[in-house]
């Protein structure tokens, strides 16, 4: 593929959205076919899809429902969008990817991690990242920022996220050449500082 | 699992949910705890999902996605309803199951039938119907009766549904025992009693 595919991974809280649309901002300015994507979502069917796993009232939801649809979600905008702006030599972000499935659902829940991956082979047509940047932050800290109303997900115990945040770190150890892991600082400017710094030696 | 567990399969057209709905009223009356069931959909959630997969206006939906969302609609209607009603011993019947998703999608749209199996397998919990009942009927004559407004399945042409049937009678002809093709009939009371028949014989 011509184009780079870049995403953000990071627990909730850690500024993830906030850093991945400051960066995006950033590489529009050296190349304005920059793209930025939110996961789940980004297209008309994804959002739809969004809106059922989101939505707190489906609290009934089991793990391999769950599963499932992000993976639907993600084949859509995969196919819809990624995949083509990757091959016109786009620079692709995108706020979240299979490292969170991988993360939260297989780490997270317990679910078999190589059948997350052969099924997120499928939805992602065998594209990978050239770039993951992982957000971390202690997980505590994280889930401190949101005050206000919780997704379904958000409202998960606090050790269901301490095992999505080791879930990350292994991944990171298992992949060091894709997966880099930066420590969230209080002034996000320095931690946009140093994801800039990084993106640079990837020659985007 | 001490409960019986009865799908409906067929192209379009070919009268399942009149059959399927004649065979549940008539086993309800000897055993009252049965229950009838629509696939994608019968639980809150699978009906959500099923509003996206069937909405005419998702016409650019991928067929990766359209995998993955019956299967996630399935995944839930299984471990909500059709696994613990069985384990109570109750009849359950349902208008579509697997077999659909490896028929439409799998020799329909040319997808791995071995993969939409593994993906099954984890949606369906590995549960199995007793018996499964395939209407067959020729192609054109089912969607002559679709009249009025077709939904985004439907409106596919008539090679694709012609793939949709020989795969079906591909998959009776693997599993014999499971899958009954029955013909159906001009009328629908002569149909239905050639499924009681089978139905007696499976001790239901």
């Amino acid at each position: 593929m011509k184009g780079k595919f870049i995403t953000f991974e990071g627990s909730e809280g850690c500024g993830k959205s906030t850093q991945s649309r400051m960066l995006y901002e950033y590489l529009k300015k050296k190349n304005p076919k920059a793209v930025y994507l939110r996961e789940p979502g980004a297209t008309k069917i994804s959002e739809k899809i969004r809106d059922i796993l989101l939505d707190a009232k489906n609290d009934g939801m089991l793990a391999e429902c769950e599963m499932l649809l992000y993976m639907a979600a993600r084949s859509q905008i995969v196919g819809e969008i990624i995949r083509p702006e990757l091959k016109k030599g786009t620079i692709v972000i995108c706020d979240r990817f299979l490292d969170s499935t991988i993360a939260y659902q297989g780490y997270g829940l317990g679910m078999s991690i190589d059948f997350i991956k052969a099924v997120g082979k499928f939805a992602t047509f065998g594209i990978n990242p050239d770039l993951t940047i992982f957000l971390d932050l202690p997980v505590g800290k994280g889930l401190l920022h949101r005050n206000g109303c919780k997704d379904r997900i958000e409202k998960r115990s606090l050790a269901y996220h301490l095992r999505v945040r080791n879930g990350y770190l292994k991944l990171a150890g298992q992949e060091p050449e894709r997966i880099k892991v930066i420590k969230v600082e209080e002034d996000k400017y320095k931690t946009q500082e140093k994801i800039r710094d990084l993106v640079k030696r990837y020659a985007v």
